[in-house]
């Protein structure tokens, strides 16, 4: 049993590793199939394919499931963990779509959220160290990331409402203040749409001034991370090499 | 009353804190309902309870407002601050429609603007150093983001003005220099809402100078606070770095 | 003479710094009526007023050309470097339609081009350090740049020549090689009008390459600038520092 | 034949530069007419002068092809290189065309990838070195790119297939899985066409989501690249400044 743990459950053998490459494989494949399934034309022609794939990996995945839960060391912290609640949700709705009548049948897609199970992916060796350095970097900006996002939803709320009250009775798709906070959250990202669109000249003005705004807000989390990344643990090494003496 | 105001106006106690963040939770309630209130088909249904809901949050302002001028040290200091205008704008248009006739009705989104409240939440904890320190980055670079603000303006100025000369006549759009600089902020920004569009070859080429031009630009204001973060007090320090000699 | 040069030329002296902010004013005006000017409601109910002003900046900015040139110490250098030829240009046209038949009216719009002189902004006191670092650092860079906007335009070519094999009889826009150059870099830079997109799958999966490619490819000069800005010099102190040694 | 081999190889002596240069502005001059031959007005006119220039150009990079494999020190190794059959795909079409029937005349675009070879302008002097770090600092930094692009992707996966499920039935373009990935991609890159757009409430919310997201994420693969170019080596040389001690 230790050993299927360390196969199943590890990522330091090459057995382990192997397990894992072969598993995330299987995942892509078997969300590769959801997505083509989901096109009808395809649907048309492969449909019976696709059924067959689909049990050929409900199979696959159970029986992994089935043997995680009998190798862990502690099954139930594995199967309330985030991992064991996704491994089940991928295997589960093709299980209910079998036993329950036709009409749960659109409920098939929730299988996509197998996909998540390929967060694994960063269990693999070199990626876990680069991962926990991206998420440290990410976490001990967190207080300055929190402040930018009230900073961009504060803007956005207030742009929001102007534009609301400025065009709402234009035709121009301001209809209500959450529509108008829509516009401005594509606006001041710079996705832009276009599908609303300021058209009087004071709704263009301040639609100017968002953008210019968005444009360099995005300077704000580039610097704090770009800054946090150069330099782990920022501020005090800085400080140690400016206050140094040689005696 | 110095009790009081430390709660009221200082974080640094339990009790401030807890006054700080109930009355930041009741600051986005009331944003939210003022939000809903513009839904029309809300409106409809649940009119009457945001009425009810609006009354209630404008007499718990009214009171904290009222709290506020007592409490503290210097009130007319408190009036006139910016806080001040704020905490009475944001009660000020409820008291006038109920005094005042149907048609200033419109006037009550002004409200929204109790929104700039929520900036108080800058005052939390260790929301408060990080502020400064990115206020502090911003300001050390406001000559660097004032060069290429104008850049950026200068640049507007005369692609607009080129793309007006060039398909002012073509019915795509650019019918006046404001309209052509609208459009040259739409696509230097690079968020492109597809309103206003060239149409002549001239144009999208001189159209494309100017996207990949703005594509180039955010590099610039990047670098500034990146650098500036990274390295507080900027050039001195490494400077200083680069010349020691140990002796 | 020396102190008329003083005041016009440099920008130093308090009278030389005040002159250079009224002039500064008066270049904004000036455009500023320009703008107006092109905007046709605004033409027809304060048509004279603009003419009044025009003819008004036209003879202040003669005024100080010929100052210019009488106090430069060499007059032709100054006639003939970018800001005299800028200079000219700006009081010529209005001069020109003064004399000439009607037909030339349209190129009054090339008065906009006195908008450009407005760069002497950058000859104010800290304003010129700064512009002159920023210029430093992206000079610094060019080489890097360059094979940034090398490897950008290739991609463009060979993503264009593509799209417009794929998408160039489905009637999406893809009509020439140029024109689907023209749709690369606008998607590349993330700019996305809307008014040329690809509908075949082919075409929409190699339009997702290049949108996560551009998306990707602006860190490259982030990067690059970013780097310079923070350690003036480079590679070089930086070895400097890690091969230090305390006797 | 050293000598030829030395000019047509190699970059460092004057005779070797020049003729990269001459290749360089053949290759780019080919290019263009290529792309001016697909716009239907230009090949109608000029469709006779654009020939005798391909061919021009096909039987000088003939010329230039058969010189290269008779001075290259290992013939096969240059035939087989990326260069080599890069060369060779840039002037078989023209020579098919001139032997095959009619009907292979839309393969004449092909030609277009012998702007491939423009590559070489890497091989010049100073673009070498600047080239060969930035490939470096992105080769340094693959894995967390790897990481950053494999969040990108789950993230659009999840984001398409929850809004296939939300939209799909509202015709507002979301028609399957693939095709709200593309959506998702469009957005997550603040491309933003606005062919497919959200239309319900809860659509428009994720949309949202992932736009704040997509417009957060482009921190992490900046810092990440530039934290590299401004460290080269990165965590250690870091550290060492960090715990240096003079005795």
């Amino acid at each position: 049993r230790d050993r299927w743990y360390e196969i199943i459950f590890e990522a330091d053998t090459p057995a382990g590793k192997l397990f894992d490459v072969l598993l995330l494989i299987a995942i892509l494949l078997s969300v590769l199939i959801i997505m083509l399934e989901s096109v009808k034309s395809l649907d048309q022609e492969y449909g019976q394919q696709f059924g067959y794939a689909e049990w050929f990996f409900t199979i696959l995945f159970t029986v992994e499931y089935v043997a995680r839960i009998s190798c862990a060391r502690r099954p139930l912290q594995y199967v309330f963990s985030f991992y064991g609640v996704v491994d089940l949700l991928s295997i589960l709705p093709t299980w209910l779509m079998f036993f329950a009548p036709v009409e749960m049948q659109s409920l098939g897609v929730i299988r996509a959220l197998r996909l998540l199970r390929a967060f694994r992916i960063f269990k693999l060796a070199h990626m876990l160290s680069e991962a926990s350095e991206l998420r440290r970097a990410v976490w001990a900006s967190r207080s300055k990331i929190t402040v930018f996002l009230a900073t961009v939803l504060i803007t956005v709320v207030i742009e929001g409402t102007a534009l609301y009250l400025i065009e709402g009775d234009q035709g121009s798709g301001f209809t209500s203040i959450p529509q108008s906070m829509y516009w401005a959250i594509v606006t001041m990202t710079t996705v832009g749409y276009g599908d609303i669109a300021p058209v009087t000249p004071l709704g263009k003005f301040l639609a100017a001034v968002i953008m210019i705004l968005g444009y360099s807000l995005i300077i704000v989390p580039t610097g704090i991370v770009s800054a946090e990344l150069a330099h782990p643990g920022g501020k005090k090494s800085t400080h140690w090499v400016t206050t140094q003496v040689c005696p």
